[in-house]
């Protein structure tokens, strides 16, 4: 049994290579093989979002905290509420964030297919981020 | 991408064969195959807990709201709060629940193994919940 504690990690920021804007990610978490999940609290500033990506074995978001915004590829941009889960399936592509005027902070949780558990692809523009 | 939102299902009654105490589980999620991932956010009263318990893919347990005891067989109780995180291997037989005198949430999230995230044992008796 490991217990990892609320006060015990420092954050780490959200790479710039990946994300667009401010985003904190705080309290990794990963199971012991053959589990494979893991998972982190990922809190993005207003206006800031995730690339364009895929997860080889699908991604579920817990929402813990304010408002954001979802968009799977091909669909309209929906918005998430505190308490909302999401599931996104294997290999949709899609991207999540906070909304333009509030700050979203949700729990992300993958299972890694040989141990890679995301897919990285390209930055999600402001015309798609926020349609005139 | 599926959203289920945080106001779409009632509660469910922890049942007795695997709780002692009142228990609600809420906002159940499962990903889809081949994913492995399903859980629930888990509320015990005080003095609530599960019944000891293996899971074939292992466990992790977000803390969400107050205070727990987690217990490992041969390990001690120990104590957890909101933000913490508790990781249980496959096939340690454990038990979680509220303390004595604190009601704990907890999101409890699992891999199914052949269909099948967890095994359930006995029941925890008074006197290991809270040794005198």
């Amino acid at each position: 049994m490991k217990i990892t504690r609320s006060n015990s990690q420092p954050f780490r920021k959200g790479p710039a290579e990946y994300f667009t804007g401010a985003v904190r990610v705080e309290q990794p978490f990963a199971g012991s093989a053959p589990a494979r999940i893991s998972g982190a609290f990922v809190t993005f500033e207003p206006g800031a979002r995730t690339n364009w990506h895929t997860h080889p074995l699908g991604q579920t978001l817990i929402v813990t905290h304010g408002c954001g915004w979802v968009q799977a590829e091909g669909g309209l941009r929906e918005e998430i509420l505190a308490g909302d889960i999401v599931w996104f399936p294997p290999g949709v592509k899609h991207w999540h964030g906070a909304t333009a005027t509030q700050g979203l902070t949700h729990i992300a949780i993958a299972e890694a297919l040989n141990g890679k558990s995301v897919d990285w692809l390209e930055k999600v523009t402001d015309a798609q981020y926020q349609p005139a």
